[in-house]
């Protein structure tokens, strides 16, 4: 029986949705990127919302399987096409370093890179002006926090040991955009990181997505000139 | 050779701390919790430091392993201890709305919670008077992830299904919280998300965790009381 790809659901700007991406392209997984609009509001389309309630892209669609928030569906991804980069060497105390650096990522790392992209990057793209004393707030919270990566990966080659896993993936969507941003030499100055960070960007899978985003915010803007 | 217990440091009252001894308690795990004091600063110490660069609490150590993060904690406790609350039936469909829901504790459900928490309770009790307008923006937010919450547990008895998992334990701690404050009626309200919550709290590993935490905030008053 022929299987129907993997779909996902979402807007490839959004870093959640690269999340997605990303792991489906590290896997080697067929897939079917479906596109949204957030100003033609699809996500908030009955449809949709039978999707995701919470009415937030990615969905990721697996046969009979529907799936929401990103980071699930990367481990569902990765847990059925590609194990090894959520168990590391599949002992128990390797799979709880990958938790560990995975929450790392969602609570200490992507508060303040994401407050700064949004502040940089997004705000300015809507026409708004950034409030320059959460920039200031969040690279001082962010300073703190490359110094621990920095120690950690002169430590060991990736964030969670040896061999590279969804914990250092997972940094990709939102670090991509930090670079894009006058902060950049925060992680420029770290060697470790800077290494860690150039390695994963180079990664084929990583390339993809970013061909993927940056497409999808060319369209963008050219419906946007158009309209004017 | 005899096992040293395991151990969790870090002081009783957190919400994170309680996510940790809750599985603990679940998994049936003897444990040893090592008491901490923030107005002291043992936090920031370097034997704290070491175990958790971040400076926070909870951390996990089982015999060569050091863990923070409570919920990369709860997940490596229970992989261990009692794997069928973090797989359910053990089928990859099963874990991965495991996943799912644990994202959306993390992401949707704990940021309302958690700021009403702090306005509510934790900033009265340090002698501040809480921000009304945030509390106002948390509870609008709040009450539509709660109607989520009553459709999804009208269609399946617990969060990620048909059994009790992690996913709904993780609500335990900042819910209890929520409870005390004068909007415990947004749950209340719900018939199926109380009726969730009351089988939750009820629980004997939830018992002990609200004794713990009660007695250790006893203490705190008693302390704060003999230094005026
Ligand atoms: N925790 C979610 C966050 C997803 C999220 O915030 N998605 C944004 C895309 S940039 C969204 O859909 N926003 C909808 C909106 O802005 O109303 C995840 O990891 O998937
Ligand atoms: N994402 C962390 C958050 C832990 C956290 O915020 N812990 C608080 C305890 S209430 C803490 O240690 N705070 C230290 C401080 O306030 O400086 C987790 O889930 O463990």
């Amino acid at each position: 029986m022929a299987q129907t790809a993997v779909k996902v659901y979402g807007w490839a700007v959004s870093p959640f949705v690269a999340r997605a991406l990303l792991c489906l392209e590290e896997a080697g997984v067929d897939y079917e990127l479906v596109p949204m609009s957030r100003e033609a509001g699809d996500h908030i389309r009955p449809d949709f919302l039978a999707r995701n309630p919470f009415a937030q892209v990615p969905v990721l669609e697996d046969g009979d399987l529907t799936l929401f928030e990103s980071r699930a569906i990367a481990r569902h991804v990765l847990r059925k096409h590609k194990p090894e980069l959520l168990v590391a060497d599949g002992s128990p105390e390797a799979a709880a370093m990958v938790d560990v650096w995975l929450e790392v990522e969602a609570h200490q790392h992507h508060p303040p890179t994401g407050a700064i992209m949004v502040q940089c990057i997004l705000t300015p793209l809507l026409g708004g002006v950034r409030d320059q004393a959460v920039v200031d707030e969040n690279v001082a919270k962010l300073k703190k926090v490359l110094a621990v990566y920095e120690a950690r990966l002169s430590a060991s080659r990736y964030l969670a040991g040896e061999s590279l896993t969804l914990a250092d993936l997972s940094h990709f969507p939102m670090t991509r955009y930090f670079m894009d941003t006058e902060y950049a030499a925060l992680v420029e100055e770290l060697p470790h990181v800077k290494a860690w960070w150039d390695e994963l960007n180079a990664r084929p899978a990583a390339r993809k997505v970013t061909e993927h985003a940056v497409n999808a915010a060319k369209l963008w803007s050219q419906e946007k000139a158009e309209q004017q």
